[in-house]
């Protein structure tokens, strides 16, 4: 019996890294393209931007998605939404396409056997070697479909997904002809302060655990500024392990689109790192992380992208909590933990995650709930402590709303360090969360500029 | 791959129960033995009680030390010394022999095949059939063998072992011969409260978890009255698991001979019911029993006794701290986590003690450090807190100070239901610590009663 925990492969065996160091073969792969198109914002109804395609690409060509090489064809896109698996057969949640309008393809003019030159920032970026070309004839379905329905997922879905589900307006808005290849990333984007320090894609976090001696690795996902109730949770489901607690916390933010009310970006990532430079976490065992990816807040799905994206990243375990990636009352509380831990079959697992065939090999840690206690005199965890009468909880929607109101946040709500960068960001947007204006405005900005590039 | 940790076996494949439940099949077996001989303690040179063997009898006979069966033989007795195994190949750390005087063994007048009646208090308790007599020649031989030297065991043992150990101090006294054979008891003893409500044999323990739906438990090993520092060990540690932390938390008390300046056990068993009866780690999730063992202090070879009962009782994780079973400073302090995690050459284990043949299947959590941190304003873990200039560390030592001069510990150091228990027993034995009269009256009096049984 060993019980030592291996870091696990990444998902489908190995890493795919689709980026083109070398910028002599850049340019020539871009020479060859057969038409050049500028990425652009995937807007609603109203016009606001609820997605950007480079994030995707950044995704899959950097490894974080792996074994997933490109924007997926229709089959592959129909055995997901029927049994969540890739043609190749590993597990995946999501559609992942490469989308334009009936007229841009007409002004592309490309056909099957092209390749595409992608334009970020109006600089060149990415290649899309064209294998298929396809219709979405019903995006309504197919968001349906991609989430689930209380009749289809009666284990976990409680009420039908709408126009307030962001994930669903994202596939909601898609346009209708997909472009499906693989990507290639031509020409690399630069990140922008903050986040040009926080970026480990699989193949450099891996390396970098390697470097400091974790053998063991928890991921704590994010889209907020850490209240001590989140440090909590990352401290103590940490103690797993095997045979000691886990070697590092690794969190990985998940950066991209944003609705009004969120913290930005620039506060997420910058608050998580206060955690180890206050020495809460010190940061010889934490390490801030992010991935570009625009929520889909599927709660299960979305926790097996998370966990492949972890994976990937060369982590052995992921904390889960209550409401994991979640939105409104859609689904299950525990739906991700169930996924986790006995299966969702009406999703194509009659049994967890990590058991069935080209599976996860992450190891789940699903956790139940903080609360502060003062009989305990601590942020106390549901399964432990007895004071159920005397606990008070407080949830980040209670927190944000303190924040809104200007009141500072007590030292058992917010390390002083990490409410200084809340400040600091809120200085630098006139506001503590993201407005109309921040979620325009950084889509026009992203989080990249890209090097000039002549071709 | 399946992520879940099964209960493990009982070591050495089945529980050990030589308890003859049926009182008249009980008489007969008293009737049928040669000679009848009155448990006594084991003395050091001033007269002072370290030891009855008749919690050996207990602990093997109600499958504690499984798959132990009753008094060594001289060949099994050489095996442990040089390999820690059994003759049946199981890993096993200490000679536990029935020792008596060669005067005794002369009134007794028994030989090989005879049946031994052993009394307790004086009522009939066991048989001991016997299998072989042999003499122990050196009994300061033997307790340098059993614990080890530096220059044999250089990897953990940093100073020679003398009467300052108390494990060392028992074998050192042993009398010279050796009534080697299976005990069975033959009238179950009656606990006295407070121990009776926390009796649970492997047997019944692991019903017990099977009751609760606590598929993992991790063991808390104790001989001390809890204090904050304790109890955020035993939590934080619960938090290892499998998909989720431990369901269940076992707090086994090492109940036997005490040494002044311990707790009395009264107070020691007392204090951890507290800690669930204050709601601090809730009941559901927490239980308190005990084991009857002279404790030897042998760090690591103690661990792998604490292994053994733990594993038996059901449990899937055991926590191991720093110093571990310890007195002095004769072992390397993290000598039970070497054990642990990559085996001790010298005493017969090249990996870890749940990677060898016929080894143990009880998981560790091996834990470090935690302290008081200000700025943290938590217990916190030496591994997470990076505050290591604030840090306020306070031992077990340290508190036991305070409590002597009778102040009132703050509630960072005790829970008020906690210390309560500990001036309860300090009314009603006149001090909160065993003092030389405690020892000597406990010895007399022990941990339980025998009915009546005529024969």
């Amino acid at each position: 019996m060993s019980v030592l925990i291996p870091r696990p492969a990444p998902h489908g065996g190995r890493l795919e890294e689709r980026v083109v160091h070398d910028r002599e073969l850049g340019k020539k792969l871009a020479k060859g393209c057969a038409a050049s198109f500028d990425i652009r914002a995937t807007l609603d109804e109203n016009g606001v931007p609820v997605r950007n395609v480079y994030r995707e690409i950044m995704s899959i060509c950097y490894g974080f998605f792996s074994p997933v090489e490109g924007s997926m064809k229709k089959a592959e896109v129909e055995r997901i939404l029927k049994e969540r698996r890739l043609l190749n057969e590993w597990v995946f949640p999501y559609p992942l396409v490469f989308d334009i309008t009936e007229e841009e393809l007409k002004d592309l003019g490309v056909t099957v056997g092209d390749r595409l030159l992608l334009r970020l920032k109006g600089k060149p970026f990415a290649i899309l070697d064209i294998d298929e070309i396809w219709r979405i004839d019903d995006p309504e379905d197919l968001a349906h479909r991609t989430f689930g329905t209380p009749e289809a997922n009666p284990e976990v879905v409680n009420e039908p997904f709408n126009a307030k589900m962001p994930g669903w307006v994202i596939y909601k808005n898609l346009s209708p002809v997909v472009l499906a290849g693989k990507y290639r990333i031509i020409n690399e984007p630069t990140f922008l302060p903050p986040f040009d320090k926080f970026w480990y894609p699989p193949l450099k976090s891996r390396a970098e655990y390697d470097r400091r001696g974790w053998r063991t690795v928890i991921n704590h996902q994010t889209r907020n500024v850490p209240h001590v109730g989140h440090e909590f949770l990352m401290k103590d489901a940490a103690y797993t392990g095997d045979l000691e607690p886990c070697h590092g916390i690794q969190v990985n933010a998940i950066i991209g689109v944003k609705r009004p009310g969120d913290y930005p970006d620039e506060a997420i990532i910058e608050g998580h790192a206060a955690v180890n430079e206050g020495g809460y976490i010190k940061p010889e065992r934490h390490i801030v992380t992010f991935t570009l990816w625009d929520m889909r807040y599927g709660n299960p799905l979305e926790s097996m992208l998370h966990g492949i994206i972890r994976q990937n990243m060369g982590c052995t375990h992921h904390m889960f909590g209550r409401d994991h990636a979640a939105v409104g009352e859609y689904y299950d509380m525990y739906a991700t933990q169930t996924l986790w831990s006995k299966g969702i079959p009406s999703y194509g697992f009659p049994d967890a995650i990590t058991e069935v065939p080209y599976g996860l090999h992450i190891r789940p840690q699903n956790m139940r709930e903080f609360w502060y206690c003062p009989v305990c005199n601590e942020i106390a965890y549901s399964e432990c402590c007895g004071h159920t009468k005397e606990k008070q909880k407080f949830s980040g929607s209670f927190v944000r709303g303190m924040v809104a109101e200007g009141l500072f946040p007590p030292k058992v709500i917010f390390r002083p360090e990490v409410y200084k960068v809340i400040v600091k960001w809120w200085k630098h947007f006139d506001y503590p969360f993201c407005n109309p204006k921040y979620v325009k405005e950084k889509e026009q900005r992203l989080e990249v500029d890209l090097p000039d590039m002549d071709i």
